[in-house]
């Protein structure tokens, strides 16, 4: 088991330039300190092939993240400059979380949905092996078949903890011979607490989470 | 026939903490010296709720632009959190002028192109009217569907210029009685000239566009 760091951008973005700054710092000193530490910039970006180079330079070269979400709805060419950098991961959106996901991720494209679509036309992509894939927690009856289509991929798994995704379930159909999962719980943990005691509630609800894990790859 | 200030962030975002100074500058003076001008944070954003409401205050709020791009892929509870801002509009991705655009947007969800379904299941979203959509100029012979669908909207059209959509035919097809269109060229103009004459080089093509722009209008 190792463990992750997935900022969400946005909530740094917020705060203008000192949030930048506290991003850069914070990336910096985990890079340092922690180079083990995988590390996933939650930024969902993806855009026409020059502009997500930029995205991806900012992220892998300039920010030094091990990985970056990114959005699939412009297709190949949008996705692609990211998977272009070696050592570097990039982490689609398949099947979110959110109840949005419902909108357009599990309607049928010729009697397949979406997100199956995504998947498969994915795998095709140039460098393919350098991506990953989210799946939310919420949605474990889903897990099975994805994982017909992405048997060896990584899945970063969000919505344990304030979504209410089960992890005994995302653990027993997302789990696969062949490679993890990375579970992700966000405001689960950052917001385990609004007093001044947060960082230790934070880290308690951390390790809460770890044992949990812990015991379910036991058994 | 208005201006538009429609920057790029991944442009910025590749800077980390200087580029975000510039793009601050940048919208600051715009703001503070041309009112007039119709800003657009070209960000294509989109995350679950809490997080969109983090990336609108961002661009709203803290950088004070009039609109910003959104992605579709998460649905409804990751585009309402823009909309709810008043007086500022929310630009999503419909049908791009990328090759990409192929790959899901004009594949058919129950008979019908996601990108139809995009648009008619964003309608019922909450302060829908604060909408626009993005349209590439390089998929005209898709505006006639387009306008049925959304005749009252306005449309972010990109791809002319460097990605070769041809102006006359966006204008034929996608303008409406009701309501117009933004035409935009990026790579065509910014990257006029690479020498010490790039902003002279830039204020020349987009002079040369602008006056196109007007003929048609005039025609």
């Amino acid at each position: 088991m190792c463990v992750a760091y997935k900022p969400n951008t946005a909530f740094y973005e917020a705060y203008g330039i000192k949030g930048w700054q506290s991003l850069e710092k914070t990336i910096n000193y985990l890079n340092k300190s922690y180079p083990d530490i995988f590390t996933i910039a939650d930024a969902k970006r993806g855009d026409i092939g020059n502009t997500s180079t930029m995205y991806a330079k900012a992220f892998f070269e300039d920010l030094a993240f091990d990985s970056v979400t990114v959005a699939p709805y412009m297709g190949k060419d949008s996705v692609e400059p990211f998977l272009a950098f070696e050592n570097k991961h990039t982490i689609m959106l398949a099947l979110t979380s959110n109840e949005g996901a419902f909108d357009f991720q599990t309607k049928s494209i010729d009697e397949k949905e979406l997100y199956k679509v995504v998947l498969e036309t994915s795998k095709k992509w140039k460098n393919s092996e350098n991506l990953m894939y989210v799946v939310g927690a919420t949605k474990t009856e889903y897990f099975k078949e994805i994982r017909k289509i992405v048997p060896n991929s990584f899945l970063l798994v969000p919505g344990v903890g304030a979504q209410g995704g089960n992890l005994q379930d995302v653990c027993k159909y997302g789990m696969s011979d062949n490679v993890g999962l990375l579970i992700n719980s966000s405001r689960g943990i950052i917001y385990a607490s609004k007093e001044k005691d947060f960082a230790k509630k934070a880290a308690l609800k951390a390790m809460e989470l770890q044992v949990q894990m812990q015991e379910i790859l036991k058994a």
